[in-house]
Parts: structure tokens; sequence; C-alpha cells
């Protein structure tokens, strides 16, 4: 299996995507306006995610007075241009973020996108303080994670070693928003791996699962995100039924967004690992951008 | 492999399973009052689904005046008890449905409790015509998946051998509420089997995550519910990377709640025949009720 710390096995990297990952916390972002709420934002494609983290400042989803933000970040068949339309009805402002039609601030289409969303959000919104406290968490997980970070002291690296020929159950503390599907994603467009969220009632699945095939258990492993009773008792069950069980320590982040955020930017540098152990691109390749201007 | 149309593959069926999805339409339905609106609705375990399936005629989770219902379906750590107190503190009146604390109507846990909590709600809500175009197109599903039907004219039994030794992916559009997951979660419940629900963006997931280990679709079924271009691209993208691809057709029902439902409930009946054919009982073991009692 390749070796994390050899030059050679970062060759795959056509698209230098070490650089944006190294980069993100610093990128940076143009912004001149904070927005007038109240403020609804819906999101699709590569804005699912960041829609469904600012419910913890933005409960709604469509607002008719304020800012209706639209995150498009493709795939969505037209049904981002119908989203503003109830906002536009009650005289609400809609601010198109992303790209495609109508976009009003460009985020181009990129596996880190979700980050650039999120960044915009929270200073579109006023939430200068929360967007520092996010970029500073990722910002410090980026020291321990870089490729010159040998592996035994890289907890990305090392967590790739104990996915390779697995297939990742994400096993998430329920304070963190859609983290388990975040990362399902994150792993795919990056790893170009296969990986398993579980339903909402996951104690229920994972006690279940597993009890007509106990061989379906031999490829997975849990991928422990957050200690709270819940998680603790997935272990317990977990335990017996599939074949390793890694616990992530949560990183340094002052806040609940910054922490679920850091979380997905170390996923991210997991499955780029990942996807270089595989000999594979971690970058996007040219089907997905068929596939965006199919859709 | 064990002949569904054979009287000894039921033994396993301790619980007598196939009475209850037999009769589920046809069940009893204790209910008395319409309460007043404005309504909100959360579920917890069981109830995760119905509440989800609510929005489309209960749109706020969590109200402060009118009816606020708590569908209080296990697994809750407590939270089910303190979703009450935000209406509770407005002067909403709170309606408990479920099982344990405090709980007003009583649902005992049931693999088809999601059927219950819905029939309760729609009911309740006075939505009779909803509630019976639902019963009814369950009745209709029902005539065709009995046991009694044999293998060659009952699809259920048709679908359970598509997926023996397989594991389904639920490719489903996205008009029906969640039933991705729903579908992942009955899966197990009855069919004590894993499969997987994609991320909300599906596509994406669809075309990036079997790129690095193509070896791993070869146990996969891509099980298709409801037909729009999302599912047809879905389709096209899956058919190079899975094994199988088998295409429910659409249940015989009025209207989008009780198509939903219909597809669910044919799903636990494909669920139920799998079982059998591992030899499983579909029904619930203690572990699960043990689990509920520590949550």
């Amino acid at each position: 299996m390749r070796d994390l710390d050899a030059h050679e096995t970062y060759h795959p990297d056509k698209n230098r995507l070490h650089e944006d990952l190294r980069n993100l916390a610093d990128a940076p972002l143009a912004l001149a306006e904070v927005y007038p709420g109240p403020y609804g934002v819906v999101g699709f494609g590569e804005g699912w995610w960041p829609a469904e983290l600012a419910r913890e400042w933005i409960p709604a989803a469509l607002v008719q007075e304020g800012t209706q933000f639209v995150l498009q970040g493709g795939y969505d068949l037209g049904e981002a241009m119908g989203a503003g339309l109830f906002a536009e009805a009650g005289g609400a402002r809609v601010v198109r973020i992303g790209f495609g039609d109508g976009a009003d601030v460009e985020i181009p289409p990129h596996p880190l996108a979700a980050y650039r969303y999120l960044q915009y959000l929270l200073h579109a919104t006023g939430q200068h303080a929360e967007a520092e406290k996010v970029r500073q968490a990722v910002a410090r997980e980026k020291e321990h994670l870089v490729p010159e970070v040998p592996t035994e002291q890289n907890p990305a690296k090392l967590t790739a070693w104990n996915l390779v020929e697995r297939t990742p159950v994400w096993v998430v503390s329920d304070r963190y928003p859609e983290l388990a599907r975040a990362a399902q994603q994150v792993f795919a467009r990056v790893a170009k791996s296969l990986s398993i969220s579980p339903p909402p009632a996951g104690l229920e699945f994972f006690i279940t699962a597993l009890e007509a095939r106990h061989e379906q258990g031999d490829p997975l492993v849990a991928v422990v995100l957050g200690d709270d009773e819940r998680t603790r008792l997935a272990v317990e069950i977990l335990g017996t039924r599939v074949d390793t069980i890694v616990e992530l320590p949560p990183p340094q982040a002052e806040g609940l967004i910054a922490e679920t955020m850091a979380y997905w930017y170390r996923l991210a540098w997991v499955s780029y690992y990942l996807a270089l152990m595989y000999g594979q691109d971690p970058g996007d390749q040219e089907v997905l951008s068929r596939l965006r201007d199919a859709t």
C-alpha cells in the first residue's frame, strides 16, 4: 500500500487539491455587504449542508421579507430558480450564491465549497465573530493534517490507514447538524469511496441491521464523532458487530458551528489521503462537470 | 434458499408479524377528538418519519398556541419530555402520542408503528379524507403481497428474491418525503439487513462513491422508487456501477402521502419475506426492548 510520506504518492493529485485544503482558512472572501434580516436560507447540491448548518442562526428556510439566501450548488434541475419566487413575491430580497444562472455571488463548484458557503452566510448576516471562530478552528486543524506532518503524528493519515479497504459507518453525535450525511458526501466526493450514514433512529439501526448477515459487519468501521450518551451506546452496540471502531477526538474549536466544520475539514483530509492510497485523483473528474451541465 | 410458498418457511415468524402486516389497514383507531390548530409536530424513534411526512400539512415543528404533537417513539434519552416545554410555555396544548412517560395516546412499540402515528395525526387534525386515502392505498397493496399470493404474482416476494445476499441502495424520488431513510430503517428493523440511503446530493454521491473501489458495487442493488428526471439520471449513472437495478412500480394511491406510505408498506412486506429467507424472525427481538429501556 502507498506510503503517505513519500513524494510520489502525491502524483495522482492532478488538481492540486492539497493546496486548496491547505489554504482553505486563508482564502480571501469578497464581501462588502451585511444584508437586512429576517433571513431565510435554502441549499442545493454543494450548498445543502451549509444551509442545514445555518439553521443554528437562520431557523427559517423561506421568508417573505428581509433577505432570502439561495445556495446554488448544482444538480438542482431548476429547483434553485423556483426557490426564490416565494420570497420575491413577498418582497424579500433574493441573494443567489454559488454558480449557474443568476448567481449574484460566485462560489465555483469545488469539493470544499461547503466551507465557503458557510463563511459567506456568516459574514452576510453580520456573524463576523462566529466566522472568525470557524476560520481559526480550521486553521488550527490544518497544522496537524498537512502532508509534511509524518504519518505517526498526523491524525488524518492515521485515520486513512484505519479506513483503507473498509467501509465507514458514521456514528455522529446529534449535536453536530447533519454531519453524518455531510461526511458520507465528502468521503464519496474526495475519497471516491462508499460509506454509510444511519437513518434518524440510529441506535435501532445499529442493533438490527446486521442481525441476518453478520458477515456484512466485517468490512465496516464505525467512525465516531462526538462523545455523548447516544454515541457511547452506539459504540457498545457496534463493538460486537463491526470490524473496528475509530473515535476521532474533538477538534479545538470555539462553538458548535466551528467544531462541526473543523470535524468536516479533518474528514476532507482523511478522504484526500485515502484517495491517494488508492492511486485516485482526490480532485473532481470530468464526469462531475457533465453531471452539473445535465442538471 | 427457502421457498416463500412453503408453509415451514414461516416458522421463524414467532411474533406473527404477518398478521399485523395483513391487518394494518383494518386496525381500529381509538380517536374521538380533533384538536384545535395551529399544529406543530416533532417525532422521536419510531415517530421520526411520520413527523417528517406530516410536514406536508403541518409545516411547523414547534408551536406556542393551538396543539403541539410529540410522537414519543422511543430512544429519545429524555428529549421527548423536553420537546413539549416550549409549547407549554406559550400556552399550546401538548399531546404526547406513543409510549413511555406521559403518553396521552398509546401507540405501543412496533415495526409498523409509523403507519399508526400517521393515521392518528391525520384524524387528530381533521384530515379524515386523507387518512382514508392512506388506508385504502395500504389495503389495495395488501391484496398482492400476502403470503397466499404465490411468488410469481407477488411483487414483494419477487423483490425479496432480487435482494437476497445483496445490499440495497435506495434511489428515491424527492417527491416522497424522507422515504429513502424510512426504507433503510424498516429494512434494518424487519429484514435485519443493511442498506444504504444516499446523502442529499444523491447524484454526486452515485457518480463518485464507487470510483476508487469498483468491487464495492458488486453486492449493491439500486432499488428505485418513483420515476422522475433525477431517478432516471441515477439509473443511468448506477447502471454501470452496481450489480442490478430494481424499479418498484408506483402503488395505486390517491395523493402523495398515500403513495409514500403504500411504498413503505410494500417494503415492509419485502423485508418480512427477506427475513424469512435468512431464517430470521422478522419481528422484534428482546435486545430492542432493552435498548428502549436504556434510552
